[in-house]
């Protein structure tokens, strides 16, 4: 188990969706003894949503700081910047220091184009699901899955997932207890089996 | 059923906890064609979350728009806010010309001290009950409940309670259809029963 403090570094950019981030940011910030998070966006300030409210970014991409663990939502912001070289580069480069990269949702997307899932298994959103394996053929991509832990890569199925995702990872990295204290403290029903989720086969992606 | 957009205002202020705000306007801001969101802070600009985020505040609560549906929060800020009659006199006289108030966790707190529950049933987060309850007499608290409706007052339990609230008052408002698939966009488990609330228990407000 991990007890030093993690520097954790969460990636902005337009079009982002609110939950993908508020989710594992809600769940990191409640744990200030554990890890210390960066909100990383194109420039510092305000970066807006998806669905309307902007968050505040600490600095620019290209100020970012070096971190233990890197955590990239999903959003519509992702279509356009998968395919941009500089940011894929960017985040290519940045991540290849931390020891945890993370995704939820379409940030899947990102991490495949930016070749950070090359060899891995790993999960996605599971409505936008064909895009994101579209990114990359080097993946083994899963598509029945709430998250897909394996090694130092960690990516959720969509929006919601993410929370149950980042409870995993601090159970991973802190124990189940401090995992499962902050749970009940912000009263989420955390699903703990990674298999579970209904939303392949609601999306036709297996057999219901 | 209502049909017209919905002018929506949701509170911020300092120390306000992250995912109360977030949850739900992760399903608002997901239907545009239904609600209009306006974040609402001391003044306009960065407001920062219990848990580190800021999001930005559209108005200042002196400059808040006239809105339809009020959404208050909670988080370690109300601790101050609750005994500002400044503060809980603009809530209560903003409030009087919506036509729906919700709170989400100890946001139930701030509805109280400003006179808005009086008379109705209502829940809040489980972890602080006593400090909500303690906040006003005239109101019949719930212990034991996800969130309570009562007429035009919609409470929720802590936290991730919001985001059940929020799916059942679009369910109210504009049919279950377009609350179930916004549950499946965001891949939620959506809690239906309202009386679903395994955390009453854990924090000993009711036998387990």
């Amino acid at each position: 188990m991990t007890k030093r403090l993690m520097r954790t570094g969460v990636v902005l950019f337009d079009g982002f969706e609110l939950l993908d981030v508020a989710g594992p940011l809600e769940c990191l910030g409640n744990l200030r003894d554990q890890f210390a998070v960066t909100l990383v966006g194109p420039v510092a300030g305000a970066v807006t949503s998806t669905q309307g409210p902007a968050l505040v970014a600490d600095v620019g991409w290209s100020d970012a700081p070096g971190v233990d663990l890197v955590v990239v939502p999903g959003g519509q912001g992702t279509r356009t910047l998968a395919d941009d070289p500089a940011f894929c580069g960017w985040l290519a480069e940045w991540s290849a220091a931390a020891s945890v990269v993370a995704s939820v949702c379409t940030g899947a997307g990102l991490l495949a184009s930016a070749g950070l899932l090359d060899g891995y298994r790993a999960t996605s959103n599971k409505r936008s699901f064909a895009w994101v394996v579209g990114r990359s053929a080097q993946v083994e991509w899963v598509p029945k899955a709430r998250w897909v832990h394996d090694r130092d890569r960690w990516t959720s199925a969509g929006v919601a997932a993410g929370i149950d995702m980042t409870l995993a990872l601090v159970a991973d990295l802190h124990g189940e207890e401090l995992a499962s204290g902050l749970a009940e403290r912000i009263e989420y029903d955390w699903h703990r089996d990674a298999e579970w989720d209904p939303f392949a086969a609601i999306n036709g992606l297996v057999d219901g």
